[in-house]
């Protein structure tokens, strides 16, 4: 690729940390399938930071690999797991859900997040065996449209999820993006608080691949290792990545290279806002979708990689920006140049 | 571990030019999912390898993972796959295969390997609709028990499973062990002639993770990555899995590491047989099963780690002793010294 | 129940011909799991009434388990099928397609049908190998709403779907009161033409349980029995299955059945009609959903037993009155006594 | 088929008390899907015969449909189902356990039954999260050879899977001549105290179709329907499998049916041991397998039907003969005579 990408948050590889470890590491020899000294490590830095000790976390290679484990071990056959339209279960998993055999009921969305009178009326349409039960929520943190959960909207998801025996999923492959973005007070700790499992992603935000599972549910935990190997997602070298999650929890690193990200994307919008630039959804982390004519994305792609979102009307798209932990800063300013110069040049 | 281990053959971390390259390569931006210029440079190099155009190649990253995908993505829901009752298939993979769907015939094996007489009378007895319909033949290569197919072996079984429509899948795990093995003339361009699908493994050969899948048979190639895809196996950062191969495939790295395994368990095994022993099965590759006194065994692993494989009666048994790409010689020759040193002691 | 009920059309038992032929013939022997003579002949007999012989004709209990085996023995594991929101097995089936591994892609509809239109809308957006492969089409007809399709929309309909290499599925569950529609053009002759498979039903037209799965395409042949095997469909005694579509189709009974069930449901319809009742959907086959006064309903329901399908505003809800080849006219007729009785009263 | 036929228990229709009540209630409106007073009854009624008022009882339409239904229900993903190699789970439901995701473990068997011991071997295998995990045990009474369990053995297996956290499941597709074979003393009430989850067998002892489920662990009873709907097995009319067991369960047809079949086999068998044949399996219910001579066998295929079980050597094969509540005394004379004339003739 010799224009600079903005496709997404995995173009580069993995923070040089990592990289430094691993290679140090390289010929200690460790016990396999995860059950080395560096993920008991990451585990235990993981809870720190989570202040809780109650949690099992476990480690697997991908987000559709991560999502598909944690929802087929916790949910019986016929029952269903509830999720927004654009949720990456429902679009973007080839439909690795209902290959595990489980229904998702899917919302329509406008945002990307979930709302408690929506799984409320969903609940309220299921009334027998004819049907699917639902029986779990998926949400993911940040959402595929770059908006972010606040406290109060957790709750109350949990809330619903807690009166109806409801299981709450977050899908967290983006959660640092979400956990420092300046339009949430969601904490790391709430998260785990409110949920029943969820994930810390790896592969997004510094790692080369990697996300880590935390169970907070009790009883979830047992037998969980059988769910992983079951499905092809406890690897052998386990140890690559809890090496990983390591480094990436120490001295915060893990929310600086997130920080980074949605600094680079809140300069782009920032900047775009001043010329005016509408966005497809809110801008509140690493994911933007700004709204602009169709002469000017041409121009932009000339220089420039990002996917065409969503064609609005005849003369205008809006297209997604993800920066990410390594996205550089000098790329940034540049795009916000040549949109400026294509901009004064037509005006 | 504070003592060497002869466990298995996963307990170090990458060969240092994968490091290496993963470090020099980190900042360049490249596609996503394995559709990025390393792991087409990958299966290029494979390919050639392989003196075989006419092969699709993936990536994914477990072994386990390899087999699930290769297998519920050839047969329809009734059909079923042949497997010697040691293979890894049937017997460590926590039932990957019949999560999938799909029923596995055992055939009881002495050395893990299968014969066409077996795969003849599976087909025998399955005669009708109340019955699954036996479709496909598993193989491992070397076998569990550290055994190899010859040229010959590979060539009836594949015979037998033209003559019958069975698809003939290779699982490649430790498939370098076994072409350099002293003890097969078979290569890698015969196993990309003889079989429908196999893979050639990674991660005990080197890489820090990873199997490479070759799809020989026409009718698998449409859609395979929705198959990967679907299972979980899609990694967002495949360049890593393409960089590892094209290190281990450039210089013959991949043959020259698979060497040195083979050539520090036969220097056991050779002088373990000048000592006496004997082995539970044939010494061929880089797994070797030697049965000895309790006491003996006791002794040993004061210092070394080891897999106790089968008590055989009151005061023997197998163990299993793995070497690898990474095995250290001198410990290997500690390990030699250590069992001569008991044996003196107690004559 | 003491109240006569339009709740369904499967209240009563089956056609008297079926039990005095399965008396008759209950002490011969026969072969078991449908080789019996009787499927044999049933099979032959509904081949003649397609004038087609180049189909397959299996008997199956049910219809979810005739539309589980159909799609789930057509697909691949990443393939999906469309189907409108409200189709049976992506409402009623507690999510058997799901659960044999396949994603339903739901089309928003607002009378239960598709159109060639809403099916090209689904491919546009299933682009790639992240999201699954829509590979068939599941329409029925009747439609859950009790519209019939017409010839010509079945033909857009076949075509879409042979432009685009997709499968056309048709719920045949109440295909016997579309067929006999006044409202359609439609034969079975048509819809053997134009589907890849679909089912005859027989519990909601005289049968005490069974649907006929027809074949056409040519690919899905081979092995079925080992689907419906499989999936607990092959019941020993296939001879009672066989028996009843036997004497569903011997003189035209078949029809004839239907073509009751019609007018029963088309005599209410339209003295509902002429006292100005409005309907939810079209009124075409053998469920109607009139529009009724809340006050009206409750009455109604002291002395019928029917559904509320939806309540619509404070004051009035649409039910759903569903007639059979066993609806007793003398009840039709009361019902729409009460209707106008209370009608009169309140004016 | 014009000779009598031994082949198996299932070729005729259903006892006339069926078809009778069956057709006086034809007209007769009730509830759909199992819900009707006649499946209610028919659930009071087996409860009485069980003693036990605590079990919940489920009708399905046949012994794949309701093992596959069970096993799925009960089991998590990872879990296996320990069985005998003969079991009918494992050798004649076509993968039906696997395609539900579930591996099969079987155990080598000379008489169809299982014992502790071989329980206790399989779990000391099974010690990891790389294989599955034993989690049911199934059995089949009368087995799949026609051998019957007595009340200490049951009680033997109920004590190890108690004290392993192992649930047994009894396929009892046959259990009516188990109950009442003068070779066992166990009663319904045992089975229904020892066993988790267990099947009353109604089409091979005088139903058309139908198998009861019986739950007794009270974890399994939430949901069961869903369980049902999901896999195809809960029919619109289901009041005929309702009307069936109430019949068959009315002043003890069950048994007395069953007794019948009994008598007719050992009939058979008493006769043939009188002339000195052998049996391969212990003659304890309606199934026998007599050992003859090729040239017997040949003379008999002559002018009855049943199956050729197992060839013995060159001169001899074992054959099974079926008897059932529906088997004629007068052929089964004829058979006899039949046995002796060619005996007579050939000494």
């Amino acid at each position: 690729m010799n224009k600079y990408s903005f496709k997404n948050d995995y173009s580069e590889g993995a923070h040089p940390n990592i990289i430094k470890v691993l290679s140090e590491t390289n010929f200690l020899q460790t016990e396999g399938y995860s059950q080395d000294i560096f993920c008991k490590k990451a585990a235990e830095i993981i809870k720190s930071y989570l202040q809780n000790d109650d949690v099992d976390i476990h480690f697997v290679t991908g987000g559709t690999q991560a999502n598909l484990i944690m929802i087929s071990s916790i949910l019986r056959p016929y029952e269903a797991v509830i999720s927004a339209d654009t949720g990456h279960i429902n679009v973007h998993e080839a439909g690795a859900i209902e290959n595990c055999g489980h229904k998702i009921i899917t919302i329509d969305s406008t945002d990307g997040k979930l709302y408690p009178e929506q799984i409320i009326e969903v609940l309220d349409k299921h009334t027998d065996e004819h049907m699917v039960k639902p029986k779990a929520v998926y949400i993911s943190n940040s959402t595929e449209t770059g908006t972010v959960y606040k406290l109060k909207e957790l709750q109350n998801i949990s809330n619903i999820c807690k009166q109806h025996n409801l299981y709450l999923v977050l899908d967290g492959a983006r959660i640092a993006s979400a956990i420092v973005s300046s339009k949430s007070n969601l904490t790391l700790q709430d998260i785990a608080e409110y949920c029943d499992i969820f994930t810390i992603g790896g592969t997004k935000n510094g790692a080369m691949l990697g996300e880590a599972i935390v169970i907070c549910n009790e009883n979830f935990k047992e037998d969980f290792r059988y769910n992983i190997k079951q499905k092809g997602g406890l690897i052998a070298k386990g140890r690559i990545l809890g090496i990983q999650f390591l480094e990436l929890f120490k001295n915060n690193l893990y929310y600086d290279l997130a920080r980074h990200a949605n600094d680079m994307s809140f300069l782009i919008a920032d900047e775009l806002k001043k010329l005016g630039v509408n966005f497809l959804y809110p801008v509140e982390s690493n994911q933007i979708f700004p709204i602009l004519d169709n002469k000017l994305i041409n121009y932009l792609l000339e220089k420039f990689e990002f996917y065409i979102w969503e064609k609005l009307d005849e003369n205008t798209s809006a297209i997604r920006i993800v920066t990410s932990w390594a996205t550089d800063e000098k790329s940034v300013k540049k795009f916000i140049e040549e949109v400026k110069s294509f901009l004064t040049k037509i005006n």
